[in-house]
């Protein structure tokens, strides 16, 4: 059985933890970290096996564990990611977005080869990752549309030096129209999409993003065009919000404990 | 480096011989078989490092080797996956149909638990399987229409008891609706694709299946539509025909190449 170390016990460290214990991920989660031992306390009082709270996240990967899973920001991915390899764990990464920055993503990949050991990035509120990495070397342009409520893109940086008042929006209307890059700093809770889609593709300054606004929506819509020599992929992806965590896509739950799982089972394991 | 031995020296296995080959997948072919002593020697004289050819299926899992990449017939899988589990190698399996009777599915998969060993099913010719497994749990309904030329469907099972003549079809035209079951059977020419949604998602009886004749394509295109509580995915794959083999889709050889360089090496593997 494999053995499990969480880093990050807020919403998604929280359904990922409740999985693993339910048997639900064939797994044992012998130890967890969170900034805030609070987050942890109240984490481990949901669980029926309880994992042991260690005081820093270097710790997790010291212990005889197999894998680190990351539920808990960029900064933990900088701050912990390598020694997790060091110490020969693999790792899951949540906040992906930390591997935008290019030589973050070199340190971890070389690490990775260095160590043999494997970093996995689930696919996330997307899908069809499996078809745009089989045809990685040959395409020759890919694009994502979201679509979201007015009130899910609140607060975001790309306000502040904009005229649009998403209150006054009512219809369809885009937002944002340019390269993944971009997009990632002016829209941070669409990073993770962007930056999934970018890593497995032809990069972030290459992948073009819009963003639309719908006050008609109840979900956030993805859609992915990708072509090539090969032919063309196009993906739409309707995602509701999770129940208990409604800032997260219901999807973006499950891709990353069916990771997991994969990651704790021997069996048959459909897809590139 | 990672030791791979190939069952089945056709045109798919050829490819898949040429990238490794190549180094395009970092391991090194060392023992090839096909039933014709013949095939394999013309794909032992086209690769730079030469893999010995064994005499029989079995043999090439009895030596030190790490996976077996079956690309051969079902007949090759039915016959030969189970002892090459047993001689504790992973399996890659591109016949996938095989996997639709149930007693063989159960016999493998009991198999890599038992000797902890792992078999991958590559995305074949469609994509987005990551988020299908994802959501299997809660799959409402899951259809795929594959669109292709007449030409394509001829000799198909189907026609021997329909009043249909693919030659005076001049329009796109609806030719079978039904469950994968059933399409299986009569269109064996799309078997790896609706075996392969079968066995991601609810199994072939609940997957429905539309075939379309379209004399003005010159592309096979495979749309997928999948409900739930999760929300909904649908894709889109238009797939030309692989230059060097044209019965294949070129997306069906890159995600077999993709998923054995996953397979072969310690990096950032994206997708879940």
């Amino acid at each position: 059985m494999k053995r499990i170390g969480l880093l990050g016990c807020g919403a998604m460290g929280t359904q990922i933890a409740l999985a693993i214990d339910s048997g639900k991920v064939p797994a044992t989660l012998t130890h967890v970290f969170d900034d805030s031992k609070e987050k942890s306390k109240l984490l481990v009082e949901k669980l029926t096996h309880k994992p042991e709270i260690v005081e820093n996240s270097h710790l997790l990967s010291s212990n005889p564990i197999d894998i680190v899973v990351e539920a808990a920001s960029q900064d933990a991915v900088r701050d912990a990611g390598l020694s997790v390899l060091q110490n020969k764990k693999d790792l899951m990464i949540m906040s992906v977005g930390a591997l935008l920055d290019e030589s973050i993503y070199d340190i971890l990949s070389d690490a990775c080869k260095d160590f043999k050991k494997t970093i996995y990035l689930p696919s996330g509120a997307i899908a069809g990752l499996d078809g745009i990495k089989s045809v990685k070397g040959e395409l020759e342009s890919i694009s994502i549309t979201t679509t979201k409520h007015p009130r899910s893109l609140k607060g975001a940086k790309f306000f502040e030096n904009s005229e649009i008042n998403l209150d006054e929006i009512n219809s369809s209307t885009v937002i944002f129209e340019g390269i993944a890059k971009e997009a990632v700093s002016l829209f941070p809770a669409n990073i993770n999409v962007a930056a999934l889609l970018s890593l497995t593709g032809i990069g972030s300054e290459k992948t073009h993003v819009k963003i639309v606004a719908d006050p008609n929506t109840d979900k956030n819509t993805h859609h992915i065009e990708a072509e090539g020599k090969f032919g063309k992929m196009t993906y739409t992806i309707e995602n509701y919000p999770d129940e208990n965590n409604p800032k997260t896509s219901r999807l973006a739950i499950l891709s990353a404990i069916e990771t997991l799982k994969k990651y704790c089972s021997n069996d048959i394991q459909i897809g590139t």
